[in-house]
């Protein structure tokens, strides 16, 4: 990581799988960790389990173990928030316990502490709506493990100061997360429902009898999913096209509306939707630039094979 | 590649960018490949273009004379297609094309010839349905570009005769390719299904101004497409619980329907697709084995990421 947090404190409320891998975010970037957790032993043990689980990842000894001293396992919610500018929560996933020890937390963290929530299905209003410290507090939903996965979905609960919003975006990034922000809290946020969307498809063919299970999967592993490690949808289609996005949907798009409500997504694609598409690709990307950007694109498909093809990585 | 072909003879019908691709299949194979396209000199250019691309893709120069040297650009389908045991189509989507062409492919290609088609929107049996030559007549649609993406959906007519589809998933697994095979014809098969069920739920997030086009893109790219990369989402889902699929659909298989059904996609899932789902992980992975498997999983999102991640390839 190379801005180095001056030792700035976070504090990690539950340390189950999430809550440690977490932790790792933190503690690799130069952080001093507190551990908490309400269930017996599970912060004084997080650090050896931590440290297991990063060598079984091939981490080297020396890394372990800067990683480990930065890890501090504390037996209450005071000491692990004292002096902290940012806690994360990773508790169970119920209205009553993440308001419970949102009210804990939000009684001793210091005022600039940001408080923030891995939940993955509550809305934000539900835990986080009427508490004194809503204002600093929000969802900071991670996927699994985070420490390997960089996308952190942000969702603001209505109360959220956007000064708030925009530092927890700010020091998730400098933490070499890939924070995004989330303007509504829709449910399933974003990336579940995308996987949702794609899981439900594949259990249709499934039962329709289409493929087995296995090609199915091998559908989206060898053919969508090496696109999509290193590219978004929409710049796959950006790529896809000699004219770029606007080029591919003035192509395709129809077909692909068409196949959708076979799926029974009826909703078209609505325009301003699709001019929001094209414009941030060309924001991202000019015209001029598609063709160097296709060659990169290709010599990673290349090396991304090579890497997941090779036989000690099986 | 570890099985060389002993000299098979491919022939590629039509030389854009995916027939050119496919070239490179066959080629770095140890294939002799005759190239044919109905359209001025395009074959004759093609292994010029090829070369281009591949240099411009890193491959070493040695490399790209080896599979230049296994081109041979010829002028008429009955050149192309003699002593062929396989031809690759890949011309205008269109009914009336692809179907004059395979006509003039079946009259004088060799009976042992497999006749493929790179069609990706055209039900089989609309332009090889009665061809005296269906029983060996098949699609086997690609992603593109095929020489780094090794999907391919084979795709048969009605008439296609059972040993031509079997012996075309050998030829092309053969060649390096990942052939899997549909039962049925399903429209857009089984890639295309997936990519706009995910685009169109897209394009609903940015209609309904949940994020930014460039944040869900991220979403796509920093949270799913790094594990999609190397396993589809039912070895996602298997590796995401102690108990494996199972155990993970039992715990929010629920969630994910009701998700799916806020999309517009209001089947339940089918209890003998899950039964299959399960079933068909359980035989490629033993209970006993998840964890080691998930250490993989980790191992190799560790080492995408820095692949990914490295500035020289951005």
């Amino acid at each position: 990581m190379s801005m180095l947090r001056r030792r700035m404190r976070v504090a990690i409320i539950g340390c189950g799988v999430i809550g440690r891998s977490w932790a790792v975010v933190f503690a690799r970037a130069g952080a001093e960790v507190r551990l908490y957790d309400q269930n017996g032993d599970a912060a004084q043990r997080a650090p050896a389990v931590i440290a297991e689980t990063l060598r079984g990842q091939g981490m080297k000894a020396a890394e372990v173990r800067a990683i480990e001293a930065a890890l501090l396992p504390v037996d209450s919610l005071a000491e692990a928030l004292g002096g902290a500018q940012y806690a994360q929560e990773s508790i169970a996933e119920t209205v009553a316990a993440k308001r419970a020890i949102f009210e804990q937390m939000d009684a001793v963290a210091p005022r600039e502490c940001i408080l923030a929530s891995s939940c993955s299905s509550i809305p934000p209003a539900e835990f986080l709506g009427g508490l004194a410290g809503e204002w600093r507090s929000l969802i900071a939903h991670p996927f699994n493990p985070p420490h390997l996965i960089p996308l952190v979905e942000l969702v603001p609960a209505p109360g959220t100061a956007e000064k708030v919003v925009a530092r927890a975006r700010r020091l998730l990034a400098g933490f070499g997360q890939h924070p995004v922000l989330l303007h509504k809290p829709v449910e399933g946020f974003i990336g579940n429902r995308l996987q949702a969307a794609v899981v439900s498809e594949i259990m249709h063919l499934i039962g329709e009898g289409v493929a087995s299970p296995a090609d199915i999967d091998a559908c989206l592993r060898l053919g969508l999913g090496l696109r999509w490690a290193m590219m978004g949808p929409l710049e796959t289609m950006d790529l896809n096209a000699d004219g770029g996005i606007a080029d591919y949907i003035g192509k395709f798009g129809k077909d692909y509306q068409a196949l959708s409500r076979k799926l029974g997504i009826a909703e078209p694609w609505r325009e301003e939707a699709v001019a929001a598409a094209i414009e941030s690709r060309r924001a991202a990307l000019p015209i001029a630039a598609l063709r160097k950007r296709m060659g990169w694109r290709d010599r990673n498909l290349l090396r991304l094979r090579q890497l997941l093809e090779a036989p000690a990585r099986r």
